[in-house]
């Protein structure tokens, strides 16, 4: 994905020293193009593993997720984030805390689009500490169902997410990798 | 669209008079070949009016947005869902009832990504009483952009979005008319 790493390069916004912002093209305005480009690689990369449902989180997974799930011909699911306690009836239900807003959701998904013959494959747009990939993987177990792996479109290799996945068992197939966000500037693994 | 008026038929679940619950195949779990063949459709209706953008507000107007986009070639942006006043600097701002979920969010897009050159489709999910559709229309105005025309998945053709977008001077698509939610029962315009 030589055209993600150079929009990540050229568009991307670092604020401090951990927080890489993205609007030009997957967090607010998206690159429909790209989107769709980023499907293709994650389908050529998980074909062979038997995919029954593309699972993310509104709303910056929904655009990549939706390619994918084009690609593989297998419906889009994505976690809602709903008020604790109001609507756990149905429902898979799990809090996640976002690393960049700060702030801890309860996530649901409908008992009646998950269950134990799915083989998922979790689709998000950042990987940072996890915490949304983690959460949307005991969804996957609560549900019975089988997590085939994690497709990540930007990792922020120099945080904690990879090791965490990859220690829950899961494969994390990340299209590319940010090494470090120091003084101001992206650098991608590979170019340190 | 005969697929999709299928899909709003059998998979819909009515809820009172003026619910219509469609989380089977486009507000929760999503049908990706169906909106890519939404985005085909609103390309074919649209596609001789210039249009540099594709305008939405998460999250459930994403999944259709981007395939619309996808077909124009264009970049597809969303409205975020914004705490009012903490974002108020270098972006649109205005206020958007959603008759489901009965609140105002206040939405906000950045002033960089919208400018007096664009000609905008506005595309969404669903069409009640239009609140979403016309403060995305303020939005485009606040930036000095002209919207082409507004894209609608299902609009429940018996409340008072299509009049209100009509006078406000808005060509409006519909792919799936809904006559009527009475009797908990979906008749869909053509049917009665």
């Amino acid at each position: 994905m030589e055209a993600l790493r150079q929009k990540v390069k050229e568009d991307g916004v670092v604020i401090g020293e951990k927080i890489l912002k993205v609007d030009g093209f997957l967090n607010h305005q998206i690159d429909a193009q790209l989107m769709y480009d980023i499907g293709e690689t994650f389908y050529e990369q998980f074909k062979d593993q038997k995919v029954t449902k593309i699972l993310t989180v509104e709303a910056s997974g929904i655009a990549p997720a939706i390619m994918v799930a084009y690609k593989f011909g297998v419906p889009c699911l994505f976690a809602k984030k709903a008020k604790p306690n109001t609507l756990n009836k149905g429902f898979y239900q799990t809090d996640i805390h976002s690393f960049t807003k700060d702030k801890t959701n309860s996530v649901i998904i409908s008992e009646e689009f998950l269950d134990e013959h799915d083989r998922v494959l979790i689709i998000d747009d950042f990987l940072a500490n996890g915490d949304a990939s983690l959460g949307l993987n005991r969804l996957v177990h609560q549900a019975g169902a089988e997590t085939v792996g994690v497709g990540i479109v930007v990792e922020k290799s120099f945080q904690q997410g990879r090791t965490r996945l990859e220690e829950a068992g899961l494969k994390v197939s990340s299209l590319c990798e940010v090494a470090s966000l120091s003084g101001n500037k992206v650098t991608l693994v590979g170019e340190e």
